[in-house]
């Protein structure tokens, strides 16, 4: 069991906290995770005929035994994807992130997805939350989940409280081989955490082997999540083989920033955040707000040039919004020269989520007729 | 929240243990509940006609808030009971205790029942156990509980894991409102309890507030169980208000002794316990094997007479198969003279026993047309 926690002098990153200067090199080192290095990276590009530009920019960065699920792909024993979110408000971009990444390879490996929103969870952690608002933020999130396009037969949404009587018995397998003392070491929880957060790891595990349930053989999972969620799994990992399942692989992902500059996207946080739901008069106004690297005046930035590397506008695009990497050094380039101003600069990113929002909204609305045909339901 | 264990220097009494000599005035002041005392023994016997033999000698001696039930029904606001078992192996007579004094209180109030099978909790409470068994164990108490000729109209029996989906949102509501520290102090838990168990007593919590979820209305709910059970309820109790219920009110009984003299019965001696499944060749050979209060010989008996304060045969009697308060008074009068040998007395018991047995099981045969109209299930 690796005690470590999320947690060092310069930041806190835990499941449920995200605050200060994440450091997420020494994250590797203190989850015990293994880098994702150029032999990986060759390896997926040689089985997919190129890579995502969240695995070229290093976002997704970090992995457990995924050259393990490509063993086994390679086998022909394919995999299944799980991952999820906690339904506490309306989705964010940043929320997307592993979602875009997940439906990369639902196309390059043609495999199953199962996705988990954990209404429980965000009741449990959340004091003034009720049962039916995390329920009904469940089913608006599970909308975003599909209009990404992922394909409906290979794709299923979990709802957990719709979905207890296949994961509680999972669950409990998984429960009964963690004490206390592995949650405490994990989480850093202490005596006064309600005993239902307690207990909450072991549903989050459960999705980890419904696939080997559900197709009764040993199905390789692989979780692409923030890396915030690796302490859930790593207790997973270390009780899988007591259980008799494989241990699920992991893909992290660094978390999205969020557009004051400081740390992560956060949907307590509106006014740095832009939600799927925003209108495009939100979004304008969102971004035309945001913190960049430009200068106090336009004089100055078109003699000086400004610092894109500091800039939430060049980190949206970085993070999410372009995929072309000439297109992301281009304005890095024309930014430091002073040849782009901010204003311009935002104009090119509110008009490209501006188009990404209203292409997903119609997704949203398309997946109202088919959500009821992914949603895995007792 | 009263932080008392049910532990002193003589005993230890906890949901999961019984040993030494359970000193059940003490338990009354270290739990804090009610000791029934002749006015609600009128009460009762006012409503009902007559006083159930369980009531009458002081085996069910202890409650909390049973008047705010009679209350409550004078107001013409029936109660609801629940009871239940933790199927770990075949029923004992020992379990029918209270399911006996259920019966009769469905009889004569003409209320509902809920039962509860906590297939769960055995699982993550007996490391050697696994769910197919315990479930498996759960059908089998299932008919137990059915032979003793409940009203099957008003008789619901839910097993743990085919009833989560109702059981698990209304578990989260207790969950999020008590810590490791409540149930660390009524549990005597430490580090090393595992997860599942820390957040089981939220499961057992649920059925409590079932009848008010089914019926859309507050109903009072009355539950007759071992005194050791009622830590559990406590906690209940203690969150019940905040998340919008009435407390449950408890009727606790006295647990059935072991027929060689110390202790609780238990499923785990069987050589000291009489199974509901036990052939007339078992009843025999554990009666005749008990312990009693007789003498070393048939000749020192008759002139000394026997002990029937200390025999495990009277206490049987006693507890359960003999309702008659004359016939046990003139079998202990009888024993003291000398005039009735152990053999004899035994004999009588094995008799009855027995008779006892062959019906049960006739109605354990029944049961198996009738039990899936009780079960409830998601």
């Amino acid at each position: 069991m690796d005690e470590k926690t999320g947690t060092n002098e310069g930041y806190v990153l835990t499941p449920w906290v995200a605050s200060g200067n994440i450091d997420y090199d020494d994250l590797i080192v203190r989850f015990g995770t293994s880098r994702i290095d150029q032999g990986l990276l060759n390896r997926i590009e040689d089985l997919t005929g190129e890579l995502h530009f969240m695995l070229r920019r290093e976002i997704f960065y970090s992995h457990r035994d995924f050259n393990w699920i490509l063993d086994e792909y390679e086998k022909g024993n394919h995999f299944a994807m799980y991952t999820g979110r906690g339904p506490s408000g309306h989705t964010h971009v940043g929320h997307l992130m592993p979602w875009i990444f997940a439906k990369w390879l639902q196309d390059k490996f043609d495999v199953e997805l199962y996705f988990q929103l954990t209404d429980d969870e965000k009741y449990l952690f959340n004091f003034d939350m009720d049962q039916e608002t995390t329920h009904s933020y469940a089913l608006e999130n599970a909308l975003d989940v599909i209009a990404l396009g992922f394909d409906p037969k290979k794709t299923h949404i979990m709802i957990d409280t719709d979905y207890i009587k296949t994961l509680y018995p999972i669950a409990l397998r998984v429960a009964k081989r963690l004490n206390f003392s592995n949650v405490k070491a994990v989480f850093g929880f202490d005596n006064s955490v309600n005993i239902g957060s307690i207990f909450y790891t072991s549903i989050q595990s459960a999705p980890c082997f419904v696939p080997t349930e559900l197709k009764g053989r040993d199905v390789p999972v692989v979780i692409p999540c923030g890396i915030d969620q690796d302490p859930h799994f790593r207790l997973t990992r270390d009780v899988a083989s007591k259980i008799g399942y494989c241990k699920p692989a992991l893909l992290h992902n660094k978390l999205a920033p969020s557009l004051d500059g400081t740390g992560k996207m956060s949907a307590s946080i509106p006014k740095t955040t832009i939600f799927t739901t925003d209108e495009p008069s939100d979004v304008k106004s969102k971004l035309s707000d945001a913190f960049t690297g430009g200068c106090i005046s336009a004089k100055e930035q078109r003699e000086k040039g400004g610092n894109p590397d500091i800039c939430a506008i060049q980190n949206y695009r970085y993070y999410l919004f372009e995929e072309d990497d000439e297109v992301v050094a281009d304005i890095s380039m024309r930014c430091r020269q002073g040849e782009i101003l901010c204003g311009e600069c935002k104009s090119l990113l509110i008009h490209k989520v501006n188009t990404f929002l209203e292409r997903h909204k119609k997704g949203r609305e398309k997946a109202k007729d088919i959500i009821d045909g992914l949603l895995l339901i007792d």
